[in-house]
Order: C-alpha cells, then structure tokens, then sequence
C-alpha cells in the first residue's frame, strides 16, 4: 500500500474506521466476504482486482483482524478467508452503503440484489433507529456530542 | 485524484457507493460537513489535508452532487460547502462507520463522542432494524439474491 497520512491525530471512530476500510477495494473485498467468497481465485476473479493489490489488501484484513486464515488444503497448502466477528460487525457499514448507491446510484435492474430478512421473509433496505425508542435516527434529529459532556448534564441532573 | 481503475463493471451498488466515498478522506469531508463544518479553510485546520487534495476532493462532491456550494462573501467571492439531500442520506454510512470504531478501535475517553438521539434524548449507537418487523438485521439472519429471483418467487406464490 502507498505511502499515507496517518489518521491518529483525528481521534475519531470515524477516521479509525476510515484509516482501515476507507478504500475502494478493501470495501469490494469486505462485501465479496459477506457474499460468502472465500479463496484469493475467487476474490481476484470476481473483482478483476490485480493480484499484487489483492494481497496487500488481505494481507492488512488479516493484521487488523477483520479476516482470518483457514488451511483447506494440505498440498499444496492453500488457504481460505474468513470474516472474524470484527468483520462480521462490518455488515452495517456495507449494508448503508448498499443502501445509499442503491437509492442514488443504483445498477441496472437486471443486476439488482436486494435483502431479504430471513425471520420475516421481507424483502429490506433496512432502517436505522434508536435503541431506545426506536425512533428513525436521521441527521436532522441527532447531534454529535463529546462524550464528557453528556455525562456531566446527566449527573447534574441527579435531584 | 491519481488515475484508477473505474468500477462501473462489477454492477452493484456497494461498488458504485466505494466509487463515489471509498476514500479516506473524503470520508472525513463528510464527517466534518455533518458536524457542521462548510468553509474550505475549516476543513483544512480541522483534518491537516492538503490544499489540493481538499480541493479535489471537494469538487469531486460538487461534482457528484453530495456536496452543493453557496456563496457567502461577494468581495472577494467566497463560498461554503453545505450537504445535499443526497449527501444528507450518507448519514447511515457515518453513522455505521462510527459505530464500528468505537466498538472496536476507539479513541480514548477523551475524544470520545456520542450521538444524541434528539427526540428521546437517549444516547443511541443506533441499530440496523427490518422496515417490516423490526427485528435486528445482520449477516446472519439476511441474504442478498439477485431482484429478479425475489419477484419470480412472489410471482409464483400468488394462489
């Protein structure tokens, strides 16, 4: 991988998560894991990514342990890839991302996939709400706030 | 932006979101412009980004429409950066991005920030429910199929 800024000094999950996955092809890598592909082959023939990139890119999934390795072949010994429940936990992300290019830059029809939620059968965008209230979580009816702040309001608002 | 592979070619709207947003920085430029941040010389203070790569990628989000400018000085002309109702809809995206930081790399305490949910007052990391029966969605309980399988299905359900 070339060369880059490092994120630190951002002190944000945002850039965190930005300093690991904000790159076009680890995000096609993540999202070929999800849809169950496994073996370099089958990433590198699906992405038609080239083969020196595609290592570097599993290669940093494996070190921030978003992927793991699996032998299933003795000899040669050959390996597999599979989403660690860090990368598993990266479902959202792919799925808001899905999300949005399908309702603002979406594939033709014939290639359109769509969710299915298996427990109900539905087809799904999904939605995001408040684990509280359940309430649709929106730009317009959250705010992003330091942390030490929320916790001071609460305790002052101890009777 | 360096030269790089377009793609158009893999047809589905993961790939066609990482097209638009799969970069680092521009998803910083986004984080900043949902925390309010519009002016070109804010954005550069607050992320230490290279004038000509803030430029680029800024005109790129003009470009592309998740970005749109407004001109609040006449002498000399000068102009601010202000979210779409498409840029707007990348909320789910952040969101996600942040919540995954801050479950697995997260800054410490002290730039730790929470998202207020306004309407219940709650502190909320948000979750990815079914628009239908809103139950929790993850990788394990959904599936992606190709659209047309999906409607073949319902077709043939019909009594």
């Amino acid at each position: 991988m070339p060369t880059r800024k490092s994120f630190e000094h951002l002190r944000c999950s945002v850039a965190n998560t930005a300093e690991l996955i904000g790159d076009r092809w680890t995000t096609l890598i993540l999202r070929d894991a999800f849809m169950g592909v496994r073996r370099f082959d089958d990433f590198q023939k699906d992405l038609g990514i080239a083969r020196n990139v595609l290592t570097d890119r599993l290669a940093m999934l494996c070190d921030n342990e978003i992927l793991l390795t699996r032998k299933y072949e003795d000899r040669p010994p050959r390996f597999e890839y599979l989403l660690t429940p860090k990368g598993k936990d990266l479902f959202d992300v792919i799925v808001a991302m899905w999300r949005w290019g399908d309702a603002w830059n979406p594939p033709a029809d014939a290639d359109l996939r769509i969710l299915v939620h298996q427990e109900c059968g539905s087809p799904t965008h999904g939605v995001v709400r408040c684990e509280h209230c359940n309430g649709d979580l929106d730009h317009r009816n959250t705010r992003l706030e330091p942390l030490l702040n929320v916790v001071a309001a609460r305790q002052s608002a101890v009777p």
